[in-house]
């Protein structure tokens, strides 16, 4: 089986972490595909990087050749999800709804921790469209862009592992989603710190997106993800660099 | 005081046609600047297309010279208003919103009829994003494509006033917002057929632009709409034509 | 056009600075025709106060000789504007909702500051029957009365000033609603405590009820606000004086 | 035990009609006082009549000598009682929440059965502002208006009972509410006709106002029932007849 | 009338106070016949302790000769009360919603102070499941296991009216429902720290029971809680002791 | 990996057919335990049979031979999940849950085709416990009772495949959760029929609970699902047959 895994930044040593986190947690005979976006911002954090991110990701993917089995969009709180579905038949799979999705069976309640405080309201809404935001006790920010995790992993760790704890004493959450790239030892950290799982977004995306392949399970194309109606383009795709 | 009005659509009869409606409606003194995107879909009917209009119009409206005092995404359902809002200071009305919140001053609840039924889970989103879901009776759609009311907007009515009617009756909608492009006549069509107050997302966001500016409102910069943080664009805007 | 500005409360200095206000924001050619309810409370702080102040501004619009264009209801979270719809066909625009329904156009979600904690109840309720809720972060109170509010608006500036600030950046407000009276240098002192746009409701649903009827809308009869069936009244209407 | 028992009608032989209903629930030892609005409309169906109705209730008991123990309000989806609850320290149960309250310990859910349509707006705004809207299957309407129920009790009961068994088969409601006056005979057909418990408000209130003031309970009066602070009152209470 | 109140806890001294409690509330007339369940844990504090006592209460209760005229499930936030409907046709009525039910009748928003954190969730639900969470203000835990609070009520108290203070000043709270077995003085105590009516849940339930009884009403069976189907049982009922 | 695959209905044919279809969805390397409850009723079907067999699939997962990696609740819409989990450290899984989690990836909506109508409820707690009912568009019931299922399955498929045909037309169901038994073939004819994608319960579970095991994810036990105090029983565990 070949998962294509998407990374929404265009900074490679970002496409890299994300690949190596994924072929991690892949069965054997599972072959992991990290993409890089092939136009869009080095990091995204915002509305309009984690728009252009979307049409990025999706013009991409498209461009890559079939065959391959299912899709992972690799980016926490980010648009797109939707249009990658309309797109193809094989199952898309968000890291953000894989975490949450997963953090459920674990315990009543979850909060993310993510980078900068903008994204909150972004992993909020993407939670809401994908019916998984009733049991979310909280999103909190530690404060930390996205490149700034790439370069100092150490110094992120305590920020991270210090709203984590406040997710689970305050907020009252029971496992602990992290939404923020691929640190190593991160997670032990914050396991160490809180006492609760703590679920991260990209393995997870690996096993349900194996799991949907297992089952034979595709987008369904009944109304929402039906596929595009043959259009007239203008200007589109674009001719790149 | 000018007003941008965007097109999501790239095709250029639909762009005069809402400029003419926009133009109609706004007070002595306003200019209205109808635009088309120079790059997407000649009709936006669906996620791909919605997420590539989105990006279109940001990349538009950031190429259009400014002063400007407000901006009014015209499309129904459309992805992208957020991103404007954090690319620009002045204010930024979706007619998808504007309908909507024109129409619960009139009524307690309201109805929204569009094109097709794959639009409608589209229209749900936003308006949920938008806080004015609670009052959203129902979205129903006619079944007739975007380009297919402009060529015959004589045989659209008849199926846009059927549903407007059901929403009214089985529904118990107050007050029918029309998600459909500036088709003449359809407006009093629909008031005559349901009895209730009909509103058009485009004339009800051009007053509320010029609300918003003669009060000297604009986007709040605080978290959501904040500035995007500078970053190194990879092979973006793109080169066109 | 003329639009009537019903005050809540009895007191006439309070009309006469919200009719100053309306005023203000007006455009050229708009009548703003200030009145004082003909029974009631000096100020309307509470339930009771409330539904009086609801039958008293009904009677006393009533008596007001036609015609005129819009109504604009000028009390923070009162009771009564739902009967002002059914006893008239014109637009009928409440503080409380035309600075709710601006805010959400300028920012993802909004506070309310309003004067004392008793008061909080009823803004809540007003704003879910408006359908405005959903996007509301708080109510906060400042707990000066509205008479004291009038008589020494310097001292109450910063307890205002002071609340906004504690929504912005506890509750994660990005705009804030003056659910208190009109004192001059209100707006800019919170402004500039805060750094989010500041909606003041008297001036937004000036604009609301023009924009309303420049589109030529009208309440909705169909079911909630149709006029009321004739019926025989015991003592009622009032004799006064 | 002295319990008032508040007609919102003008109408003196629906008084009489609420006042045998709740005596026939009464304990031994309980006194009911069944009372008339000293001003107001002759039915009340519509918000204007509910507001006018509201301080018509709260004038008319505030007249009534002390002591009694609780105020029951007595019309169906009705404003007014948070107006009672601030005036009064004695516990304040409205028929449209006693039934309601009831309804639920009997089945998972429940509908309301009405007069006119126009009042179903009324009641369900009623049933969210005490907390007890979850579990509303739905309110239907049997097209009566309320004066028409009074004169022709035979006619009405077919329109009512057919109303309630479509809220059990399409509604899947498990407990009908009777949300018109007191017609003999009609709980029992509504029962025959549907298999399901029927619930009246007016002797559902005399239980729990009953059960209120045997427990030693009374209203609270820290936030949203504070008494009315001291006021100077314009034309205020009204010279009657 | 006869009502059996059934303690879920296997502890006799607990059936006692709860029975005394239960006595104390009821009217001349009604029979109290207080049960403790013929197995189980000793104190029923989560949920594996909740789910068993779910169905020792039930098998308790069936075991017990009829004629009995209501049944009180006297555990806060346990599991079982839709069984005992599905078994029985006299109303059943569990005491946390009772509470809640009867305090909605006192103040805008109430908020409920149990024992452990842990039965917190189990409480939530509980009340969520009756359709009375909407105007619940918080759950709040004292930090004191059940059988502390039996063998040492004079400590539990304070710790109980702490959080009953906060409940009142943090979360809004205009009632107390106490979540915790039959302490004295313990009502008192906390109406004398907060100055909000408390409700106790076991005199609620009584008084409630009592109502419903009174007022001939039975359990729904049309879907919910109909009768279990005939069924063959392995090993069950279980041989005891 | 070892998962035991618990069937709550005491008839061991049924506990075969769901072992096989367990069995046939695991990875190699998986083993699957099938059990059925040493007690409780031969088919499960409503609130009192399914707290028994709650407790019942608890006490026989504690008396089988540790070590398992993961539990899977083979019921739709039962109670005790969260007894488990508070019983064990191993990830619990139940199916109803894992159905709907698994629908959400692949449709923006999706209904439940159940057995009886008296589980509807049940099915749509459990959705709304586990937080998963936001975007169940439906729960509907075949009218089959379950050991018709497993008798005639040829003339179930019918009942059932009608039921998903009309969640996907009448309630905008964008994916079928089947919420009944393993017949052969009955998969197959739901989507022939409705042409979207179908869930199965007990093969999404056990992809579920084998991607927990591999992520080395447990239960969380700071809170709801903490394990049980130390407590003295009476009678229990039961001395079986």
């Amino acid at each position: 089986m070949r998962i294509l895994v998407a990374n929404v930044n265009t900074t490679a040593s970002i496409t890299e972490s994300i690949g190596a986190q994924a072929a991690g947690a892949a069965s054997p005979g599972t072959e992991i595909v990290p993409i890089t976006p092939s136009f869009g911002a080095e990091s995204v954090e915002g509305n309009y990087e984690s728009y252009l991110a979307a049409i990025a990701v999706m013009e991409t993917v498209r461009a890559y050749p079939e065959p391959f089995d299912a899709i992972i969009q690799a980016g926490y709180g980010e648009h797109g999800r939707e249009g990658l579905q309309e797109l193809f038949d094989v199952p898309v799979v968000d890291i953000t709804e894989a975490a949450a999705s997963t953090a459920q069976f674990l315990g009543r309640t979850y909060s993310v921790v993510t980078s900068l405080d903008r994204t909150v309201p972004l992993i909020e809404e993407r939670l809401h469209a994908a019916g998984l935001s009733a049991r979310c006790a909280s999103v909190r920010a530690s404060g930390m862009p996205v490149l700034e995790l790439e370069r100092d992993p150490g110094a992120a760790v305590d920020a991270i592992a210090e709203q984590a704890a406040r997710a689970v004493e305050d907020d009252r959450a029971e496992v602990v989603c992290l939404g923020c790239g691929g640190m190593s030892g991160l997670t032990e950290r914050v396991v160490e710190r809180t006492g609760v799982p703590v679920v991260d977004g990209v393995t997870a995306a690996v096993t349900i997106a194996e799991s949907l392949v297992r089952l034979g399970l595709t987008t369904s194309k009944v109304r929402t993800y039906a596929s595009p109606r043959p259009k007239k383009m203008l200007n589109w795709p674009p001719v790149l660099g």
